[in-house]
């Protein structure tokens, strides 16, 4: 199914629909909280403004150097464990909202990732029982002061700007990892390009080790690592990251 | 006002009070976002079980190298803009609740530190606005596995496990920092002991700053950073952390 959480194009509270077709199903609350009971209503999908599809209300772990190629593109190696930091829930956006390039930084770049959504609480989660506390996937961009990351060392500034985390356009709860990929375009040229079976620190690995460490939550969001091709975002850019299966998560850029 | 947020010993719901004397007096609700309207209901506190008293929604925001003493006992400088990361509120544990010491580390350390507690939504506030978004003040532990720091070089992990963020016991909401000082004593040992005055980045700063990085929410925390004299927690041990005007915040510690 794909999940979507959505509002009127004027505003208004968030509501969740499943996308079936060109329309979305009304749910009658957040699935991750209160299931997928729908109500009898029916939403074109051209008709609503889609929103991030999850707010977390604890955290969003982020893990570093994930892709081998992307790893040397900074002259690193991956890490023998998950390196892991944290957004926090203020930093995300939805699609088609504009990430704002902050005064403090002069080098902000765009990273696509693939996100996993948590669905459960969930402590030291074996591997083998990973996908019993995963909700579904997302896309997200780990929009990075590269600057600011190297001037303060800890990632907190750097990572943590408002706008910096857009996730959507929906949560996909039947997903095939082993046979997608992840491809990044600005302005339309594409600059990422990786099948996910380049992640070094799987799917299940991560889900386990950031268990081991964070009680994780539902709607508590992981991202996955990005890869080789990062690069930087200036005001007036388009910046879209598409995942066959979820979709495509396209954000306009402007200066703040 | 001394604010606490307590349930009965057995446990159940939160509630909040105003301490008076050796009693609290019920609030109806979280003051947070409903304000100091009183029940007609006293509790004496030595009945209850005083928790954490907030749980942010959003983010604890802590401060790196922020006395300059601690900054030199690791060799550090001082850095010119304050250095932020994030702990988990999942990191987050209450007066009395046990510190517990995780498998993966062999090093953790305590580090005593007065807590600001946000109280209003606030973006790009000036620091002569800055105690206007303030709620209060409380007293953290920013416990943190000094060999995971080193070996991960991102803090997301060694800052962020369950337990890690002790907050309590109680929020001042009138406090006046520069009169004040922060004591630590390990098993009765006095081993920090600094007054707020060595703070380099001070609260206004500190507000001012995060703030224009993050939309700060109501119940988010700032740690203020730890003075000189962390030292390494053991199964056994209890860790008292205290600030006159607000009180002692005291944790005992276990292994995993």
């Amino acid at each position: 199914m794909k999940i979507a959480r959505f509002s009127t194009v004027a505003g208004g509270d968030p509501r969740y629909g499943i996308l079936d077709g060109t329309d979305l199903v009304v749910l009658a609350g957040d699935p991750l909280f209160s299931g997928f009971d729908t109500l009898d209503e029916r939403v074109p999908i051209t008709e609503v403004r889609l929103l991030a599809p999850v707010i977390p209300r604890s955290k969003v772990i982020a893990i570093g150097r994930n892709y081998a190629a992307h790893a040397a593109e900074f002259g690193n190696d991956v890490p023998e464990e998950p390196m892991m930091f944290l957004k926090p829930n203020t930093s995300v956006i939805g699609p088609g909202d504009a990430i704002v390039l902050p005064k403090q930084s002069s080098h902000v770049d765009f990273e696509g990732e693939l996100a996993v959504v948590i669905g459960s609480v969930a402590r030291n989660v074996p591997e083998a029982d990973a996908a019993g506390v995963i909700f579904g996937y997302t896309i997200a961009n780990d929009v990075s002061a590269r600057d600011l990351q190297k001037k303060d060392g800890q990632w907190g500034r750097a990572k943590g700007f408002d706008t910096f985390c857009p996730l959507g356009p929906i949560i996909q709860t039947e997903f095939d990892i082993a046979t997608e990929s992840i491809q990044s375009r600005l302005n339309g040229e594409v600059r990422q390009s990786a099948p996910f079976t380049d992640i070094v620190h799987g799917i299940p690995a991560l889900v386990a080790f950031a268990s081991s460490v964070f009680t994780l939550l539902p709607g508590d969001v992981i991202l996955t690592g990005t890869p080789a091709g990062v690069g930087q975002l200036a005001d007036g850019d388009t910046i879209e990251i598409s995942v066959p299966g979820i979709g495509t998560l396209r954000n306009p850029v402007r200066a703040a």
